[in-house]
């Protein structure tokens, strides 16, 4: 499937919660199958962009971060549906962020690039769908990043998602969570070379490797390293060495093209957003805020994720389903992936969905 | 309990694996306890020295890291036994490492310091105590990287260790591990003032800091970020503000000190050295390996450790049993803690340790 990134302009101006106004806001999305189908609405993770799936060209060696959910035929079914995958607010994949020019100065935003909420995100996508003359989403759906923005989404604005999927997912922000991000935003700003966040653009920081070799292992778990580096390697004189080749080359996989491609502001202004996420801000308690939630939701937790534990997405459903038995499913997803299996996991998630779609004839 | 660190040199030379000579070698020590007691030896983890025990001023903020176990009364009872804690080689304080003037050059050995393996670093503790003519050691100890020296001494050198306690171990290094360990490495080394290994002596590297909150992200787990720092503050308006604090806090706690107590090149000559860890190196089989220790040997680690987790103490529990049944005694400790459990925990290990003893009569 070959597709093409989007970039549009708001006509109005956006205003996020600290009071700062974005005169010429914009968004990069994309758009895959049916023009006329119920639309899916797909947000992405952390580190991630509206590239949901297919290619560019056919030469790219990768396809979108959920191809294997997108496509003919598949669970989020292009000969179905009409499926838009957005690009968030802070990111620099396309919508406004800390690369974009500052219309007031002519200069990147950088480091005056606005701190961020988790809801000015969601907000963002709400007027991306105003935008776009979308009244309701059949199905919104994410990963990690992209499953908080589904949850306060289908919080925010109950009338406008039908139903909600939301993967390795939590209704408020961890604290390990908020460690992984404090670790990512102090390496990058304690960087000799972060200037401020004036860095030289196009040329990575140190730090960005860093940070890279860190998702690596927190992201992931021990049990993938024991799999891929230690049982595919046999007992034998120098066994050891051999090994830990194989870890240092598994822990650094990716890297050089990733620091190439990640702007630190942006990464700091969505870890940032991320730690404010909390569905029972503004509310008496948790539960209550929780409840807004109104439409069918299905939470797929992965079992070795240190970010969101399945307690996360238990809670949830266990919230949900006190009010309105059967609203919410909780399914724990076993993998050595650990957090990363909310992208790797494609075939247990095409699972899920579809039959969880069918129970929901959706 | 006051406690002194000495440093003695050896009367002779040592050679390490890959064939470099320390024509002068010293070692750094503490001994507690009573003279003429049975000889209890303890060894140290990666990042730590040889105060196990005590304080070396009343003024001491905090006693050395085993102080929970040893002293009058305690599970290692300083007025039954006699009780010498070594710095291992390679270390950073007291006993030969990259910190160490290099005689043959007159400047410390810095980059230039050799790689060292495992079975380097207990070779060492052997000529310790050969030095200091001792023949037997009722029981060694030690948690993580003291735990794998007494695991790898109890095989080399079977007459020599009486009983073993190794707390937060394994029998090679795990892939995980190892993927931490080359994370470290790596961080220090790309660290644009890591000059080759000649930084400069006295002036913390921006790279510490960045192990540092690794290690506190890492070596602990998710369940101690929740405890602490979610757990404590109750829903409320800007809870997650104070929640984020609070992580931020928790992950950079130690930090300064830490990071000016550390020499990088001896952090790195110690993750080297844990790298090549395996008793099976050398056998025709990793179980053959193994099945040289020969004393009763108690094991303990912690379900929450993601470098060492609790199938690595039952592999060896099981290798050994099977041959020999009730050699080995395999015991899971809960904590939240994470790998630093086997620091932190004193009241279970004390506990296990204790019953273990007294199972075994020791």
């Amino acid at each position: 499937m070959l597709v093409q990134k989007k970039i549009t302009p708001f006509s109005q101006p956006f205003t996020v919660e600290s009071g700062f106004v974005f005169t010429q806001p914009e968004v990069a999305y994309e758009e895959y199958g049916t023009p006329n189908g119920p639309v899916i609405l797909l947000c992405h993770g952390g580190l991630s962009s509206c590239h949901a799936a297919g290619k560019y060209a056919e030469t790219d060696p990768q396809a979108g971060w959920w191809d294997g959910l997108v496509g003919p035929g598949k669970v989020f079914d292009t000969d179905r549906f009409r499926i838009l995958a957005i690009n968030a607010l802070g990111s620099s994949f396309g919508s406004t962020g800390p690369t974009s020019i500052d219309p007031a100065t002519g200069c990147r935003f950088g480091p005056t690039f606005p701190t961020l909420t988790l809801r000015d995100q969601v907000r963002f996508i709400k007027a991306f769908l105003d935008h776009m003359d979308i009244a309701r989403v059949h199905i919104m759906a994410g990963p990690s990043m992209g499953s908080l923005h589904t949850l306060q989404m289908a919080a925010m604005y109950p009338k406008t998602v039908g139903a909600a999927v939301a993967v390795a997912t939590a209704g408020r922000m961890t604290a390990s969570g908020m460690g992984m991000h404090h670790f990512i935003a102090n390496a990058l700003r304690d960087d000799p070379n972060f200037a401020g966040g004036w860095y030289e653009p196009g040329k990575p920081l140190y730090s960005m490797k860093v940070v890279w070799q860190n998702i690596r292992l927190y992201y992931t778990s021990e049990k993938i390293y024991q799999q891929m580096c230690f049982d595919t390697i046999p007992h034998a004189p120098g066994s050891q060495q051999k090994r830990s080749d194989a870890v240092r080359g598994f822990l650094t996989l990716g890297m050089e093209a990733a620091v190439a491609n990640f702007d630190p502001n942006a990464m700091i202004a969505s870890v940032d957003a991320i730690n404010t996420h909390d569905l029972g801000e503004g509310f008496a308690t948790y539960e209550e805020g929780v409840r807004r939630i109104q439409c069918p939701l299905l939470l797929l937790n992965i079992d070795t994720d240190q970010e969101f534990p399945p307690r996360c997405a238990q809670e949830i459903a266990h919230i949900l389903n006190a009010e309105r038995p059967g609203q919410a499913t909780a399914h724990i997803i076993e993998s050595a992936w650990g957090h990363l299996g909310c992208v790797l996991e494609t075939q247990q998630l095409s699972r899920q969905i579809a039959v969880w779609m069918t129970a929901h004839k959706l």
